[in-house]
């Protein structure tokens, strides 16, 4: 096997919409109250929804960028490549990087539709269910429908209602869709822990669909930023492993127990901490269940109960690669992450095949497409024939695609940095000045 | 080599602070205010230490007690295992387990002397430094003294005062101890960040004296608490990789930099996510040092910055150790973490024989004793012939030790607690309570 004979499907990826995401699924009556997308004076752009602006920050959509410009200032939707946003662009970028599939993750509502899980706090519950159908109608029949075997759509959920939720689980799985986002922390959302029977229908209703539950990294759980004085470097290093927590929590929950086939993807979280997870976990529960009287059903130890339930997935991971074995590589899927700044677009087969050095054509397989296509009900060769969709074929229908660095102008100079690197501090005043300061409404629109 | 013929010596264990450690090593002037051991009605000690009460809690000395009692109720001190706070019961346990030589954490002061620091803050910085200079005398002299060979003796430092913590580092050198405690966290102690160069004088010291600075978990980063309804075991599974955090701070810091000597120990985080850790960081730095400006000297990558100055240890962690050329054999140590519940005491050797299975001789040497000795500057075998050293000999010493389970009678059953298992809330509810119940101060003293 060679590197251009792989097949590659990512399981996290992201689209930032397009500002006519909305034209066709919101209901007339509610048309006005649609987020918009508007441009500010200095040219930049920002959703605004019910008076909030939410802003594009750059290491969202750099894939394309040079990487002296990556950074989190607000950008314009021209200052990012089309692939981001537009869906026929995207296919191009895929096919230019060798990828198959691609599930996406949303990026204006939040990973668990928060925009709209706050208006329904407010009350406004019709506002925030009738935005939040209309985000996962778009999604599934417009930007995973248009080429189809190309996309895994995946929906997100009405957080602040357990019926509802179980509901539109129920509801987008007649439209073919069988994976939807959950928090991996939702008690600092403000809702109840995944320990409480609270969220009980919505695991039944996707244990039911074999829908598969998505958890993102910082879909709950705060990122490092605890000091100000720090290189930027150490928030960006540890947000993955902030799944390790939630990967706790699940093993030992209820949730697990009532729903024998429930199954939950740890999106973006790595694998290479995943052997000694399953090694801890299995210790502290030998160490202490006698006093604890915490117990697993059947004499299963924890780590039975995360291969059963868990799913993994890596974009560059040798080392957890290396220990396919201890993780279980039936549970293994591949990720390519674009266009944030930790994807290896457009040269993902590249890094990836330096990692697979040494193992089995059946596991590679396994990695880098069979596990994905069986857990999420994904079937692309019902639309493709398979020998058009390996990273060579791919590639070779992407001959015209530009793969040039959009300069932008956009770097940082040291003297720009009160440490002369950049600090979480910085990157919090960023933000910070992105959100307050106003936009002209008289300039809004696309 | 056979499990008898390897050498053991810990980097983790913990003293349970004796009554009267404070007899020999506090001013007259001083002496009545020097923390003091109580009885409370209900039988359990206490320490007292200007008003505050500082319970002993079960997890903390949990060392040969049946796993079934096993809890983080108060106990007193004639529940324990003599061996946590005798030192000549510490030295026949150590040889029961075959273990050679011990650096322990203090218990009473906290990892970091917090007791004493809290008293700096309020203005008594004299009545600080003369308690913790006593606490540091008595662990060198009496503790690691009255048995040379069999510890590593570890300082503890005044936070509150750089200056200060230099020259503490630079007496507590001059009596032979070249370890001393540091926070993971020091922003949440009160104090500046890591990234601040007000500790520039204590690493100078260190640097200087080649005196390891010891980073334990829990001193400074909260545990995983978020969720009182969670099982108990999420707190204890995810403490060790809270030290992931400080040691991409490590890393990314520029304290490295200016101290290219310091060299620091990150205690009882384990071994097995260090090959992740290691993988991740330089991704991070290759992936974003271009906008970041963050570089480090001479073309390094973070993980060499890791290699020639952080020393890791674990407990029981085959993953590590199957992955021990990605972490780097030479930085690798052991522990017992005696008396704490994640202790494999008495049954150490089996446990790590077991997860050495295939691991050349050179190796297993370097990672039980030979890379403990070389850092820690301790010198075993100028006090006892290097042949009584071993597993084998030691254990014969010690055929009276009587490692029978202390039956206390202290056990739950499923209807003590609410989900019929130990939850976080329990845990929190039992510290609130030795916390807050009185005690009768006329019954006082030991």
């Amino acid at each position: 096997m060679q590197m251009n004979d792989m097949i590659l499907v990512s399981v996290d990826d992201h689209v930032c919409e397009p500002p006519d995401m909305w034209d066709n699924h919101v209901p007339a009556k509610w048309k006005d109250r649609a987020p918009k997308l508007v441009t500010k004076d200095d040219g930049s752009n920002l959703w605004v929804f019910e008076g909030g602006q939410i802003p594009n920050v750059g290491l969202n959509a750099v894939a394309g960028r040079p990487p002296e410009e990556y950074g989190m200032e607000p950008t314009a939707l021209s200052q990012l490549r089309p692939g981001c946003y537009d869906v026929d662009a995207r296919v191009d970028d895929m096919n230019a990087n060798g990828v198959l599939g691609s599930l996406c993750f949303p990026t204006v509502p939040g990973f668990v539709g928060e925009l709209f899980g706050r208006k329904a706090v407010e009350g406004e519950t019709e506002l925030a269910i009738t935005m939040l159908r209309a985000y996962n109608d778009w999604h599934i029949d417009e930007w995973c429908g248009k080429h189809p075997g190309r996309f895994i759509p995946l929906a997100i959920p009405p957080m602040w209602d357990p019926e509802r939720m179980g509901e539109e689980v129920r509801r987008v799985a007649r439209k073919g869709c069988h994976a939807i986002t959950f928090a991996d922390n939702p008690g600092a959302l403000g809702y109840p822990s995944l320990h409480d029977a609270h969220w009980d229908p919505f695991w039944k209703a996707c244990s039911d669909e074999g829908t598969i539950v998505c958890i993102h990294i910082g879909s709950g759980t705060r990122l490092a930023m605890q000091d100000m004085g720090a290189p930027i470097e150490i928030m960006i290093a540890g947000t993955p492993i902030t799944l390790f927590n939630c990967a706790t929590e699940l093993v030992f929950s209820e949730a697990l127990q009532k729903f024998p086939s429930l199954k939950i993807a740890l999106s973006e979280g790595g694998i290479g901490w995943i052997p000694y997870f399953l090694e801890r976990i299995d210790y502290v529960h030998h160490h202490h269940h006698r006093w604890t009287l915490h117990d697993f059903p059947k004499g299963k130890k924890p780590s039975d109960v995360f291969r059963e339930h868990v799913i993994t997935c890596f974009i560059d991971d040798a080392a957890g690669v290396r220990n396919r074995d201890l993780i279980g590589v039936d549970n293994i899927t591949w990720e390519c992450d674009y266009p944030h700044s930790d994807s290896t677009w457009p040269q993902a087969p590249e890094k990836l095949w330096a990692s697979l050095a040494g193992v089995p054509d059946a596991d590679i397989h396994k990695m880098t497409w069979q596990n994905t296509t069986r857990h999420f009900q994904y079937d692309p060769f019902a639309h493709i024939p398979k020998e058009q969709c390996t990273v060579g074929a791919l590639r070779a229908k992407a001959k015209h695609v530009d793969l040039t660095p959009r300069v932008g102008g956009g770097g940082k100079k040291p003297s720009d940095y009160a440490k002369g690197y950049c600090t979480i501090g910085d990157v919090v005043k960023q933000m910070a000045f992105a959100l307050s300061t106003p936009f002209d409404s008289s300039k809004g629109g696309r």
